[in-house]
């Protein structure tokens, strides 16, 4: 699964409604709640007051994929690569950080 | 470039250096920091006031790729497979919402 | 009720209990769920779906006094005045800003 | 300055302007602009690659005090009282968390 069947997938899903993509605010609201979720699991897992540490790691993975999902969303409404748009931070990582950590 | 390919390519990075992944408060704080970088493009690209468009566009991408490659840190770090993840999302789209919206 | 008030009333609730301020990380964590919790109302009242109206409205403000709570929390934790750092950023809004939009 | 005061504040400035209060969604980016410079200085002062305390203390605070403003302006487009919704949220600590957590 690539990141260009990724988006692929996720446009044959949202192909098959007559609704479509939300309007792009909508969909940034939509990233923000699975922040939020994302924040509640890290609260769990790791937070002063953890729960029991074998379901919640399974969770974290699920507001991971549902990240990506909403990321696909967003890409694919702006006709957007994110193959090439990841492909571009790694060639500035590359480039801009390569002598701000310490090497091995 | 799939998710698999992203997730060993961001480690490959991250290997280089002595430091490794940053503890995961810290790698979400950095995701965060990410999402409002997104929504600054997003209001100068779709707000009331926008800015030139031919750039922004451009900018949103960037975003999404920096998005992507702190998704890999946590989940990297978790020993997550964000291809499982992102499939058991699928997976839950086509049996939960399957008849949330009107087909075509 | 003042933001010094504010402050003082969740420092009182606070103290009844042995566990005191959550860490720092923590309490940036559980304001980003609250922030993905107003983002949910949002798009319920304002989202091309639209829920009912007036429960909805009622909702968004309690999504806004939770928000405070938990920006009270991380303040009083750093020993940081709310009504100080309210009052600078209006004073740097009248410098900066004074001139960026159109008077009446 | 109170909450009442503080949302009359923001008023005030907006009101000399024609542009008025930003239509809601982009006022909810916004407000997540500002959640990411706050992470921002959280991980300068707290992350494990600190930079010096002093100047950094009162970066939160300045962070703090614009998260303020947003939310007064999210606030006020909405006819919020933010003493009110603050209330209610304190009501529902008392009632709701009384015997979550131990008593000193």
């Amino acid at each position: 699964m690539g990141l260009e069947e990724a988006q692929k997938a996720v446009d044959k899903w949202i192909s098959q409604y007559k609704e479509g993509y939300w309007p792009i605010y909508e969909m940034f609201a939509r990233l923000t709640e699975e922040i939020g979720e994302l924040a509640r699991e890290i609260n769990h897992r790791f937070g002063h007051k953890k729960k029991k540490a074998i379901e919640d790691k399974k969770e974290i993975a699920d507001e991971l994929g549902d990240l990506i999902f909403t990321i696909c969303c967003i890409a694919n409404s702006q006709r957007i690569s994110l193959r090439k748009a990841f492909q571009k931070t790694m060639d500035k990582m590359y480039k801009r950080n390569g002598n701000r950590f310490k090497k091995k």
